[in-house]
């Protein structure tokens, strides 16, 4: 048995504050991005929008890399509370969009129906192989940080981003004014509902039901999946049966603290990818080294597949990329 | 690898005619009954409705026969298409319920939905197992009759029913009426969408991607299954990559014609259950040997799963129903 990709999407209001997020053209663009991103992933193009996966810049969204290199597995797509629908297959959890955290993220039952639907759909996952979870949601790092700090994790700037110039200083101020409605430690549920989003919690339940089943889950994303991690460890998850995949460059990133935040969370086990764009003809993705992107869509996850099986990612994701007119030198 | 089962569920309005359907306890009741049936397949009791799957008369509903025999299955709802939403994960394609065929069933655009996120659907799951799929859909055996005489097959009278007096005269006459406004034989996607509904273009359009894929499928039904493998024909599908799977109360039915439409659509491969219920300490399974129920939720493929593994069905399915408090003698 392979691996199974699950990908979990949904959006949350905080990336509609001016600065929060580049996942999109503009603060409202954003909440297309997680459609966008599975209809490419599955189908090789987008189909909400007219758009390429590829930023005005050349630079690819990170769906891309995941394409070229997971052509050989299955994959799902999880809508666990998105405003836009993505046009493609989608398991749906009962779950909402996620509200501006400043003045709650969800009603406490939409929470519930998340984790509950997340459980017992990672449960029928379970006997499928090692399952995947993957997430799409601009905004996410500044909502896993407060997750994060609801669960009562020191968290305070240690989340990544996809941008080279980190906007932690707004992030923070978002985080502590959604804060300040709290008493940390919160429970998951509560957590969730006052300060998270739908994708952390969905990401978190499934990997509970996937473990409960007797199966084996990786966590495929950044400092997102602290947050994950957590709500799974909070809900009452093994952490000796969890294990997280990532990319060089989420670890590198001395904008956040991917490795500290694992540490204090409880993940043992991380899968590294160690790939470089560097030398790759496309600038798009020679931005990558400089600190765009980082992560998402289990791109480190699929770069860490292809490491394994002896497989070069480069020349896939530069055949990808050129596929979809994209490559400039 | 072993099986995954699908079960695609959705509502058609054919099921709101008086004395078409029998899966309710009343016609406005069958648009609960996919719902019901998939929350208490996966979590062992309805959760829309404070309901037992059972009729008044101790009579259990076919998800009671496929639970007790397919715990070791994962498995994956569809909702196609229903008026009422299932409290339980499950995969949407954008379809929308199914109108009275008579006036119309549902927009084209909501049929090309269905075909090609069912299609999409299947492609992912081709490489998880053998795909099985099953279906729920009150009013089902009128409307598979639609859809075959509208691709061009005589099926008046021959499809089966639920109900041990099936209401062949009315559903007939339902038929004639839907068919006065279209001149068959029709294409897929316009023959349901005139005169059929979400389930059997899902469970075709999904059996198409599965083999596309280059998996294995097994239809799971009666006489339904008949319009979902002459759709999935009519789709371009491969009819030596296909097998049906139902029991032997479908095709015992002398009211319906169950080989001789799978011979009509090109059906090669038949698997047919051999249990009876007639010694049954349950006088609600023994009702199964005098025409009630017949199929539904894939019965007919776990009734001949537990007998190819060597297991007697009849103890898990009294036990099952004893747990439901349900077994009078």
């Amino acid at each position: 048995m392979g691996d199974v990709l699950v990908i979990v999407i949904g959006t949350t209001d905080v990336s509609l504050i001016p600065g929060i997020s580049i996942a999109g053209p503009s603060p409202e663009a954003t909440h297309y991005t997680p459609a966008l991103d599975v209809e490419y992933l599955l189908t090789g193009r987008p189909k909400t929008l007219d758009a390429v996966p590829v930023t005005p810049d050349g630079i690819p969204t990170p769906a891309v890399v995941t394409r070229a290199l997971t052509r050989d597995l299955p994959k799902l797509v999880v809508d666990a509370g998105s405003r836009i629908p993505p046009r493609v297959p989608r398991v749906v959890l009962g779950g909402v969009p996620g509200g501006d955290i400043r003045q709650g993220a969800m009603p406490r039952e939409a929470a519930e129906e998340i984790a509950a639907g997340g459980r017992l759909l990672g449960r029928q996952l379970a006997p499928l192989g090692r399952v995947v979870i993957g997430e799409s949601i601009p905004g996410g790092t500044t909502t896993a940080m407060a997750i994060l700090l609801a669960l009562g994790y020191n968290a305070w700037g240690r989340t990544s981003s996809s941008s080279p110039d980190n906007p932690k200083e707004l992030k923070i101020k978002v985080v502590r004014d959604a804060l300040a409605r709290i008493s940390p430690p919160l429970d998951a549920i509560t957590a969730v509902a006052e300060v998270g989003d739908p994708v952390h919690l969905a990401v978190a339940s499934i990997a509970l039901g996937v473990v409960e089943g007797g199966g084996e889950v990786i966590l495929a994303g950044g400092t997102q999946m602290a947050a994950a991690a957590a709500l799974y460890k909070a809900l009452g998850g093994d952490m000796e049966r969890l294990a997280v995949a990532t990319t060089r460059w989420i670890v590198e990133d001395k904008s956040a603290d991917f490795l500290g935040l694992m540490r204090e969370v409880g993940v043992r086990r991380i899968y590294i990818s160690k790939t470089s764009f560097a030398t790759s003809r496309c600038r798009g993705l020679r931005a990558y080294e400089r600190g765009y992107v980082k992560e998402g869509v289990a791109m480190g996850y699929a770069l860490w597949h292809a490491e394994t099986k002896g497989v070069d990612p480069l020349p896939h994701v530069e055949a990808e990329l050129e596929r979809l007119g994209s490559c400039f030198a």
